[in-house]
């Protein structure tokens, strides 16, 4: 029961809903989603303000202020930074004032210190050009009852300042999805294992767990499983708490493919059990009390391929994101791509841009195992089905990779 | 005392030294800077293995097997994962094989499951193309003494798989840069504060912090403090053991810039206290005990953009990275940028690809507030010092901002 990627994409993603949410500090909300739409209540700058220091006054009384010219004002108040305004500008008048401070009634522009020649309270305007520029007024970045941010947003810095802005010291954030990873496969064996013949460090629960909380996702690491199912089983029940649950290994075709056993004993309702897609054809999927299972392979590119395309779009949208899907750019072939494709096919590659392209090529290093070419991908390649091999310069399309 | 920028990143970056290094258990190193360069103490595989679950046998007595003349051989022996050959692979048998189980002596590949009938001990090979394609040769990703991460390599899942294949449980990280924050002015009050006439919150701290983590670094949010020198310089002394120290305003000129004066009290032997570039040209840097200090402006648009060109890449090169610079690509003006251009401008804006190229457009709200456009933004665009305004079209240098 092979399905289409797409396909698949589809059945998983109608399926998942979205976190729960919780308040976090702000301090702490850097990466986090943002779970609800921020509206102001205030205007910003709540004031009209001075944007450097120097002197608040009427702007046409200076215009024509030159060196040779100066106009010459009465220094009449002082308005510090968090301060207020004690009484107006009148012509022939000046207020010193600094950086962030409110405007005083009937000011018109400010003139910064530097065109200033201070002399008690006689303050001499040396250019008196662009005074009435000098002014940041109330509600030019915000005004109130304006949507600010939208629900789904990641906080970045800028989003982090803005929350600030406006008070916000507990956002509320959707909770992180919780994925269970264990690696199943007799020759598999802990990571600070010595090796003894025929088995293998378990180096897949590891990468998985970086692509996971690259979507966004926290994981528990619920270790190795020998090929058995009930144990296998058993250690999935333990992390009942989980939102999304993946095991590797087990998953293609063979005697020692238990996972779709697991799911029976486990109740657990098969929606796929192959994608077609190279790497990571064999994948399971299934659903249980709303929650996802994922059997993905023990092969390290086709697992990291299937969670690519199968996982990470499911713990964004879980995570409450707007955009599930990474950046699709067109690419141009840097060297030519020699293999026929059958089914959709992804390489790891590195790409680049030229002065009038972007050009792509596989990472070195393609095997089988490919943990090589994985490290210094910056891009995946998607090679359509049913493709002939790809002359140098054909173009393709190319999945960017952020985390590289 | 206005330095050029490209000076002062080269004052910045020849004081910095690496920060120590520290053993961290490998679930809790995704996005840490590898310490030390891994060499692999292994052939990976450890031994020829195969991909896949089937039948070990001579490839050129089954080369020619079809649905029409299949060819018959005798099973000897079964070889489960993690398990180890008993006997060889002779003339007319074969091995029953599972996925990643070493192969026998004998054999030179590998017959998929789907592509034959087991009967008993009897096995029907109906295709027998490519079976010596069939094979994980030992040593094909890894050989022994080869050096495969190197030294300041930033661990994404790849490398946190391939540090798990080596059997890295523990592997050494460059220590994470502490960066002390405060945040100085009087008109600043703490974020879950109720504005009163002339105060503003305080968005710089949560805005830095952000941008030092996406940086790798910790930050320690040391709050407010106004406009007094000796106030300043005892919080600074508070954090005496972080790396790097950041004030955000009073770096400007006027009576109520402090900063100059704090670092005359503490000892700091002040770089310079002003860099050409705008915005973000108030800022001190100064050192002490080889640590540095910044004074960054108190404007958000300033502060974030010394921040970026002056603060990132000295806690990049801390953190023991190998690139301290952000990727740079050339991009086509979507829209005419109509200011003149003084010292060299920093301007948040969005960049997207067509089919020809990269076009970008300056962040709508390019105000002096200026968080709106921080938040959108996927770029800075860079224009060279002295520039007349830009028509549509022009080429510009764009800054990619990853967190995007």
């Amino acid at each position: 029961m092979s399905v289409k990627l797409e396909i698949a994409q589809e059945i998983l993603l109608n399926l998942v809903t979205v976190m729960p949410k919780e308040k976090v500090v702000l301090s702490e909300c850097w990466r986090r989603i943002l779970g609800e739409t921020i509206v102001s209540d205030i205007d910003f700058p709540p004031f009209d303000r001075s944007p450097l220091d120097g002197y608040a006054l009427i702007d046409e009384e200076v215009a024509g202020a030159t060196p040779e010219n100066p106009v010459i004002l009465q220094q009449t108040d002082y308005i510090p930074a968090g301060g207020i305004p004690n009484k107006p500008v009148i012509p022939g008048t000046a207020c010193r004032i600094m950086t962030g401070a409110p405007l005083p009634p009937g000011a018109t522009g400010v003139i910064r210190l530097e065109d200033t020649i201070v002399d008690g309270d006689k303050v001499t305007i040396l250019d008196g050009r662009g005074a009435e520029k000098n002014i940041c007024l109330r509600g030019e970045e915000l005004f109130s009852g304006e949507e600010v941010i939208a629900q789904g947003t990641v906080i970045n810095a800028g989003v982090m300042g803005m929350l600030a802005v406006l008070g916000k010291s507990r956002p509320s954030v959707f909770c992180k999805p919780r994925v269970a990873l264990i690696a199943t496969g007799s020759e598999i064996v802990p990571v600070d294992f010595p090796l003894t013949p025929g088995k293998i460090r378990n180096s897949n629960s590891f990468m998985l767990s970086a692509q996971a909380a690259e979507a966004g996702a926290q994981t528990v690491l619920l270790g190795n499983a020998s090929d058995n199912v009930d144990e296998i089983a058993h250690l999935l029940e333990t992390a009942a708490d989980c939102d999304v649950f993946i095991t590797t290994g087990g998953a293609s075709v063979g005697d020692f493919d238990f996972i779709s056993e697991v799911y029976k004993k486990l109740g657990i309702t098969l929606l796929f059990d192959r994608v077609s897609i190279k790497p990571g054809m064999p994948v399971l999927a299934g659903i249980r009390d709303g929650k996802l299972y994922f059997g993905l392979s023990g092969n390290p590119a086709a697992a990291a391929i299937s969670f690519e395309q199968l996982v990470r779009p499911v713990l964004m949208k879980l995570g409450g994101r707007k955009v599930w899907w990474r950046p699709h750019v067109k690419a141009i072939l840097a060297s030519p791509f020699n293999k026929k494709t059958g089914a959709k096919r992804f390489v790891w590659a590195r790409c680049w841009q030229t002065d009038n392209d972007i050009l792509v090529e596989p990472s070195r290093a393609q095997g089988n195992g490919m943990l090589k070419s994985a490290m210094g991908a910056n891009a995946l390649m998607v090679i359509p089905e049913n493709s002939p091999p790809l002359p140098l310069n054909a173009e393709v399309e190319v999945i960017l990779l952020a985390d590289a």
